[in-house]
């Protein structure tokens, strides 16, 4: 009983570092998991037999001696469905093992709706699409979605998503109704699994202590303390963009409140300290915002600024309670970051105690816009990696 | 190896139940630990035999048949060294395993100074008198302290006493010196400690993800986050009362910015607010401003509405952030929190998302002005909880 659950974690261990690191020889997964090589190789062949990993003899290794054999992700056989409801778009996509994006389909998702039947009816087609389209000796293990809104963990309710005016919505049960594969949908918060994705694949990779800032519309945050994503005790943590910043004359906030970090560095925030147009809204509007101040423009300089500063006391107020070692921008706050970063460090050095700012370091996204996406893919791969010989079988 | 490893384990968690528990008998330990009744009387002669348990037939169990053997912490055979600088005074402890505090020796501590020998002075000597008045067969099996200000993990160095003026003293290391016993000092963070001792002996038991507040002259804090103290990567998060809630006009803050939260919620904050004269502070200041609350004084209750509402505002940021079971004011907040809560109550009902606030729950710290002192005791009682047949020894 004991070796068999040994077995089954090493099993895991092994997939997890080929799937996130990519092809590794099997005397580095023996140094690196500090197992002898006849259990990698028992392992490995085992993980082949399943159709998880291949193996193959390097090509030239430069050294005398047998070259010890190369064990990759078999991402042309192994695959999940991810999906991103974001605030502009809907994506879905065909991911390998290995967290390679095979195949995908993306729609403009209009700013006001749709609804859960439409925006279900839409993932699901594209869903279908790419299931259909897959090569036939691959095998689809798990399917995810990313929701611009709070999720309560299990089931993939959406309790609370405030741009497209959805509560308590059944998403993850309906979209996996529609999907027709007999696969339950894992669902999570866009800015936790952005922040999930970005530890795993992107600018915090062995990371343990990170922040990861999810600008579009408001601002949501994934938080990793430990290793591991605050939850707290029903899953909705991490709500950083409803930080009150400005309590005194703050903009008024989606939430019906006032002075919310979102409210003084979202989207709206930065557009209207610009002078922009009420009726612009979007990525390219945030960006011309960029572009301008890059060109010396001093309105657009101006807005970055004032955003900037919202944004750096945020970030302190972060740094002093976490202590983290890096902070991410993700979404439009990539954009944005940059133009602002001057401000941002000017707080941090005048707000956060010293002994918690020596080493953090200030990054905006490495997996850019498909943080999410990618962090959908990593939840519905979750199961697998827990047991990749024994997956828990879909309920 | 796998064998002695459970053993090991199984007798620190039998142990962490006697001793944060109480007596318990042999049955409700196999039922709590999953494990059968031999084993646990194996567990249970070994840990007597080391003086760590007593065994007793309880007296009357209202039952038929032979009763389950009671099994209690030996209180009296085994204790630690717990030792307190706080603000305002300077407390030495003898706390017995159970967690029972036996013997102490206490000192008012000027508000200026003392400097690092004299601290170190005044706790060695009542360290040294609480170890010989102990009897001949109590063992003394740690030492642990509490100080406000930042700790590096580790070696108990402070690395920033803002209060004392002490920034890298080696604090630890001189009073283990001092102490003479041959143990090592483990020194925390006051208000970590509090956080820690709230959730295992106060009002927090059975949370996981819980927010304690510690105020005095300033607002230290100590984040439960799963079950585990929220280090961050230096052991230096958790830094609550620097956070900024008012960026305007705020009230310049001992860290050198202004509008943190300890500076708008500290001791001067609330004496200011009530119109106090400027030489009064310390506990029985704060009291006389509550007390004069109580009896409808206009003045003390303004003074208390507005601190409350930006401690409020912090403690909705938290909320919002941490998504906790339970929020637990202690320090001089013990005093300032009953008159403020209605504020405090008012700034979570309009600041936080409602799917966070659903559940959380606001108390005063149950070990009252004792929490950091019991926290540096179970401190000091770690190293024999996670190997109690061969705690790690002295180096």
């Amino acid at each position: 009983m004991i070796q068999e659950e040994i077995r089954r974690r090493n099993a895991g261990t092994l997939l997890r570092h080929v799937h996130l690191g990519g092809a590794v020889s099997r005397a580095e997964l023996a140094a690196r998991m500090g197992l002898n090589r006849s259990t990698i190789r028992a392992l490995t062949t085992e993980l082949a037999r399943v159709g998880l990993v291949q193996e193959e003899t390097p090509s030239d290794t430069g050294r005398a001696g047998r070259p010890s054999l190369l064990v990759r992700p078999a991402s042309d056989r192994c695959y999940v469905l991810a999906f991103d409801v974001a605030v502009d778009r809907l994506v879905a996509a065909r991911v390998g093992l290995g967290g390679v994006v095979l195949d995908r389909r993306e729609a403009a998702r209009p700013r006001a709706g749709p609804d859960l039947p439409r925006v279900v009816e839409i993932l699901a087609r594209f869903g279908r699409q790419l299931h259909r389209a897959a090569p036939p000796q691959a095998t689809c293990v798990g399917v995810g979605a990313s929701y611009c809104g709070m999720i309560r963990p299990g089931d993939g309710m959406v309790r609370f998503g405030p741009d497209l005016g959805w509560v308590d919505q059944a998403f993850g049960a309906e979209l996996g109704r529609r999907l027709g594969l007999g696969l339950p949908v894992a669902v999570g918060n866009e800015a936790h699994l952005g922040a999930q994705a970005e530890q795993q694949r992107g600018a915090g990779i062995g990371f343990q202590n990170l922040i990861y800032l999810h600008g579009d519309v408001g601002v949501g945050g994934g938080i990793i303390v430990g290793g591991r994503l605050l939850g707290g005790d029903g899953g909705y943590g991490c709500e950083l963009g409803h930080m009150v910043v400005n309590p005194y004359d703050g903009r008024p906030c989606g939430c019906g409140s006032s002075g919310c970090l979102e409210a003084e560095v979202g989207e709206r925030a930065l557009l209207d300290a610009a002078g922009r147009p009420a009726e612009l809204f979007g990525r390219d509007a945030i960006r011309a915002v960029a572009d301008d101040a890059d060109r010396g423009d001093p309105a657009a300089r101006e807005a970055l600024r004032r955003v900037g500063d919202w944004l750096g006391i945020g970030v302190a107020n972060l740094i002093n309670l976490f202590n983290p070692g890096m902070v991410v921008f993700g979404g439009m706050l990539c954009d944005l970051y940059p133009g602002a970063a001057a401000q941002v460090r000017a707080r941090i050095a005048r707000n956060v105690l010293p002994v918690a700012r020596e080493h953090v370091r200030l990054r905006t996204a490495a997996l850019a816009d498909d943080a999410t996406l990618i962090g959908a893919a990593e939840l519905a791969f979750t199961p697998l990696l827990t047991n990749p010989l024994h997956p828990t079988p879909p309920p």
